[in-house]
């Protein structure tokens, strides 16, 4: 029983979601599905791409990921069947994927053969009638390649990072969840490694922040940063919002780096 | 494994969804169960009825659906199930299956048999205790001519039509979708058979529009009619709301026209 | 085929909910996943233990119940797992489930045992490193008591419950749905004990409001209350929304009383 997850920017007021599970249980019942998110930014392809990575790094081998955040839909942007080792990722060939080519070992497919598709394939809903139906085929053990020719150049799009500039690493916030935590671009081994060389600091704006294992070792009301569970560095508050606390928004700059102590920033009273 | 699709306007904040959902799963385990959306405006039975026409478009033969939109629960509205060629309906009678019995061939029967419903049924949740264990029970094998008497007089709606003058097509904007795209009364047959006098174009208020295939052969930001997932006559701004663009709501008519050349009201500008 | 439960103060736009999903199935494939709500109030105990509590009311036997409204994770509250004679309820043990813990022959143990967690727990979302993974095992055959310790003492929360005064019950509106109906707490035992000394009136401030059998028992737009699908009186408005027209918040007071007639306050029109 192969799960199939859907990561959309197609809300949950219209049945546009259901149309796309209904293809696929029609095509294989035995399916399990499970909904990632529907409320992705309007085509919003890095959001998208950061929760199928928080979800690919948590199924089991063989899950399909279908994601359909498709502001292309209708032009000649393709569609693709991307392979790693052990996954499959369904969607339009527009940089949703670019976290997972950049792991290496990937093989990406065109989605063009007719008889993996719905037969009549209307021109706004892809999700539908491209990519539901391929995900159910891949399901029932269509080999990728199948699908179509090999591409050797999928799209990838300008994704967050972090540059160091002396001994200082800096991040962004890429994404501030439902609870307000700030999560950046900096990742785990890049903040153990920081850590080897002595007590880590984080800052926004002029905010500094002590380096927490966890939301228990704050205060409340406390504001740290901590390692959060995508393995990513957040920024957060002890019951509370750190986007709120600190008024910032997704794409704030996030520093890291070593110091002797962990210090506040005047004036700011209790964090 | 047959699918059973819920379409409500309970919201998802509250348990009434999941608890019609144990009681399927209670009664067949084996069910697999798509939630169309439980987003529905409160009380608007055009609203559900139309995401269940979509759905029953896409949905395998045996499938049931079930749909709670139900003003008049605990007053002496019939509860029912609707037989057609391969599917079936369950709700309240109350106009919901409006577009379903527009069809020919379709049968109806009330749900009154006490061995179908739970033990106890409330006053207030028949979507729990009439309409859950109904739907279980349809999956199950049991006929709908079990469940009580036919009946041959459903309740019917007032449903958004078009209606032809001169040679011109006026229909309605029956749904804006979580995009803006304007989803309206003007099937695509009747599409079909204007462009077959020649080139055809929508307008909106005093604004025309082209009628395209597809969102890519608008411009960046340009405004459209096509025909949409739905098999229906949509306007759409690519990448944008044309809801927002047009400043329209549910209900505004839409005129679809032959002409001779695809012309812009003067003085609005790039659409 | 189990059914697990899901209930959390995760939202939907997030991929929490979707990570927890993926650990159980990744687990136990056959699992069949209900969700519950996930738009708790964000660390609402007692919406959490409500919506719990009419799950557990309506779920067959076997059922696991995972409740994550965790505003400790982290520090040093223990996870549990309550069993009571046929369910079984997984969470933080911070009081989400007073209203099972209020029943007799429950038991509880504490979440400790490496083996049922996943390898690697992150100190910040026991969901889907602690409770899920527990779930999983709960519905493999896992004994409660193979997870840890037994608890005598889990936490409870003040609960919302009624006091009578010289024959009057009063109680409190404890929930708002999303109808706007007050649900109180108020049960139906209550309720009828009341009904057989008397024709029962209920009040909220200053407002009486009929007790009647069923929203069609009102008149359009009428005000009452009545015992609604969760065993609890409520005060609802036909076709609208009762919190609006009374004006009333979670925590207000209702009571109810015997009386020879049924008055209304004067001055307020039709109701």
């Amino acid at each position: 029983m192969t799960i199939v997850t859907l990561t959309t920017d197609f809300g949950t007021r219209d049945p546009y979601v259901a149309e796309m599970k209904a293809v696929i249980l029609g095509l294989h019942a035995a399916v399990r599905l499970v909904d990632v998110t529907h409320d992705v930014a309007a085509h919003d392809v890095v959001e998208a791409g950061l929760a199928i990575e928080a979800m690919a790094s948590v199924c089991p081998q063989g899950t399909v990921h279908v994601a359909v955040v498709d502001p292309g839909v209708g032009g000649s942007r393709r569609g693709l069947v991307v392979a790693t080792s052990g996954q499959l990722f369904v969607g339009p060939d527009n940089g949703l994927f670019t976290p997972v080519l950049a792991r290496s070992g990937w093989q990406a497919f065109e989605l063009r053969a007719a008889e993996y598709r719905r037969p009549a394939v209307s021109a706004t809903f892809h999700g539908r009638d491209v990519f539901a139906p391929a995900a159910a085929h891949l399901t029932l053990g269509v080999a990728p390649s199948r699908f179509g020719p090999p591409v050797a150049d999928p799209v990838r799009v300008a994704w967050p990072g972090t540059r160091e500039v002396g001994g200082e690493v800096e991040g962004r916030v890429i994404h501030i969840d439902r609870f307000g935590n700030l999560i950046t671009s900096i990742d785990s081994e890049t903040v153990a490694r920081l850590a080897r060389g002595g007590v880590v600091t984080a800052s926004i704006g002029r905010r500094r922040l002590p380096l927490v294992r966890t939301y228990g070792d704050l205060g409340a009301g406390g504001v740290g940063a901590l390692v959060g569970s995508r393995g990513r560095l957040e920024v957060a508050v002890r019951q509370g919002s750190a986007a709120q606390r600190l008024s910032v928004r997704r794409g704030a700059r996030v520093r890291l780096s070593r110091s002797t102590r962990t210090s506040r920033a005047p004036g700011r009273g209790r964090s």
